[in-house]
């Protein structure tokens, strides 16, 4: 009898964690140089903080794993890094703000499983707590797309919108404000379902003139200019349209400091699925040759920290989907790392010189040269056989003439080509 | 109301992540250094293959947290890295063997959470599958050795000693086989209840003459050469307990050749309580000025992989526990990382030059400097306050007159120089 990883799961082989340890370590690299600094949070929460209104939401509750532990206390795994996130903040009131932290873990969430889709999936998150400012938004974007450069991707936008203006547009239209969730979580799904599925299920909660109302001004997208012209008429009467729009044209005008201006396109359309966003939103996609795929979504949620039972502060933050971004960059061939850790395989000519041979791979240890030797008691053709099967680079002969010689035979695997060389110089000759 | 997080876990925060991180990184380096590349599997395993007998074994039962998805599959969080390892090895038959993998992350089991003890803990684990040679062993503890000494531990000791010769000792004591589970399970308790509580436990299990006996032989411990002659009038009798003694003899021997022999104690009272151990067992201990505490442990494992259906396979393994050597290190002063990861703050004089301001942070960005900005829109001596709330080494400020000169005033922090400097020259001038 054989056990799979329970459905939605999946183990991830050596050859797929060195690409993704790849990926981890550029994205930390530049978390880190833009002021960020590390934060864990335990992988469960309580069931009542995770459920609760305004923050995860009626609609993450179905796809919360739920479980109790031995005292029956009620228990989920988090479904996502920014619900923990302020709850740690409300429980430190004493942090030095803003408060600029990253996070990068698994995420759970009871979703139907399908190609690319998990029910544990990797995020990294920053945040930037403590200050209302656009700067914030904008240097959450930069700090993005500039990861996604590192990683080689050319060809992505920045989608932005504002809830204010979403809220100002449904309170204008007389829609009762408790639907407002409901609507917006109707919306989300454009995408997903399209358009036509989206006006139907929207049917269901205003009336149909409203629907088409209301698609009608969200269709539009591009630059800050028509956008503001279009909404004009909105924005003398809605106070928080008004404001939406001034943080909308505040993010755009900033981010020419950071040159990311080109990137970013005002979508009405955009509305993300979480109720706790409060102001901007933003996703990232990326175009490929086969698709558009968004990979990185986040946006300012200023009540959720005072809901936790924290002072009431200001919040904005982005995650990335590092899981999409794998797959995204294994079909484009983004990738160059090497399968293996293995730099060098020390072969064991015989018995006699086992000894001199973990005397030579401890050597080359010292010297930062990630090394294997044989584990196995196999002879010479039997190493060279593996070597090549885990494709490690390079094979170093070690036998009892070089061992006097004190030089030894390097192989690179790749071309056959063979050299000797003295330990001293190994490094020199080497290249990954 | 406050949310605290679920008993038995933590937040880990920004300083103490830090610390953690750099713990993570000489792990990692070591472990590749060897020759064992990374492996990631789910947090949760089916109940099936967690409980399953010879495996976790019952004991485990009671230490899991369990529970159902919603499509009533019975599932459980990981107790350790090495159940799913051997399930991953069962369900990959074509891996090149040897197959040694390394995997760092959480794994948890329901304790009663006391001091530095908790339900959700962090585990590096070292593995090598496909090979029963005693070469494998010795990897392991070499591995760890370098990982202790790297970290700057300087007293510990590793304690070994083989299941074959405590599965003889019982057999050689006419004990039921089916009883020998449950007498390593009381006698691995001697360290946590002490040896009179044990040999109750003990003397429910068998006759109070034998637990006498069983208690005097295990309570040996030192060199080779004395266990040996006092388990000599066993090993005439049983073969298995012959065998178990020939490999202890050969990781003494062989651990000569890395110099880690003098770290080695036998020590036939060690036993560890999982089910799963078949030969080679040991735990490394530190002490300190206040007490020994095991950091360390593992050992061989030949039937695991064959029991959830794989082809057999031996294996051998050994697990650092992450958070103990957290606890000591932290309580020795072993640590000596920075308090955040940001190097330096670009102060901003007046509104005029934000600008200039994120061009400089860009710029010390580009050279690979951790940088803040101000996102608050605050005055300078708030901005410095931050600065030093934070702990950043370096604040760097920007005033008109500075851009105009293209020369901004470096002040660091923590003497209070000043010196004027180009951007060009700064990575010179600064030092962390």
């Amino acid at each position: 009898m054989k056990f799979q990883p329970p459905r939605g799961t999946r183990d991830l082989a050596p050859e797929e964690m060195i690409r993704r340890e790849y990926i981890f370590n550029v994205i930390k690299d530049v978390f880190e140089r833009y002021g960020f600094d590390p934060l864990e949070t335990p992988a469960f929460e309580s069931w009542e903080l995770l459920s609760r209104k305004g923050g995860g939401g009626d609609a993450i509750k179905d796809e919360i794993y739920y479980f109790k532990d031995k005292s029956e206390r009620e228990l989920g795994l988090r479904f996502d890094l920014t619900v923990p996130l302020a709850r740690f903040v409300a429980n430190n009131p004493q942090l030095p703000k803003p408060f600029k932290r990253y996070q990068i873990g698994r995420v759970w969430r009871y979703d139907r499983p399908q190609a690319g889709r998990f029910r544990e999936f990797w995020q990294a998150d920053i945040d930037i707590v403590g200050s209302s400012k656009m700067d914030c938004e904008v240097e959450c974007l930069a700090t993005v797309c500039e990861i996604l450069e590192k990683l080689g991707f050319k060809n992505f936008f920045i989608r932005v919108n504002n809830r204010k203006i979403l809220n100002g547009l449904v309170k204008y239209m007389k829609i009762k404000e408790e639907r407002t969730a409901e609507i917006f979580r109707a919306l989300d799904k454009i995408e997903k379902i399209g358009k036509e599925k989206v006006k139907k299920e929207l049917g269901k909660i205003i009336p149909q003139n409203k629907v088409a109302e209301l698609m009608n001004i969200i269709e539009t997208s591009g630059k800050i200019e028509s956008i503001e012209s279009k909404l004009k008429r909105f924005a003398n009467t809605s106070k928080e349209l008004k404001q939406g729009l001034l943080e909308l044209k505040e993010i755009v005008e900033k981010s020419k400091m950071y040159g990311i201006n080109n990137k970013i396109k005002i979508d009405l359309s955009l509305v993300r699925g979480l109720d706790y966003y409060t102001g901007s939103i933003f996703e990232i996609s990326v175009k490929t040759k086969k698709s558009v795929g968004s990979i990185s979504g986040g946006g300012r949620y200023d009540k959720l920290i005072g809901l936790y039972g924290g002072q009431p502060l200001p919040a904005v933050g982005i995650s990335l989907g590092v899981d999409r971004i794998y797959e995204i960059m294994l079909s484009e061939n983004m990738f160059d790392t090497p399968l293996t850790k293995t730099q060098i395989f020390v072969v064991c000519v015989n018995d006699s010189v086992r000894k001199n041979c973990v005397e030579v791979a401890q050597k080359l240890r010292e010297f930062g040269i990630n090394t294997q030797i044989d584990l196995m008691g196999r002879d010479i053709k039997k190493q060279l056989a593996y070597v090549n099967s885990k494709k490690i680079p390079y094979a170093l002969i070690v036998g009892p003439k070089e061992i006097k010689e004190r030089t030894y035979t390097l192989r690179n695997m790749k071309t056959g080509r063979e050299e000797r060389v003295k330990l001293e110089n190994i490094k020199t000759k080497i290249r990954f």
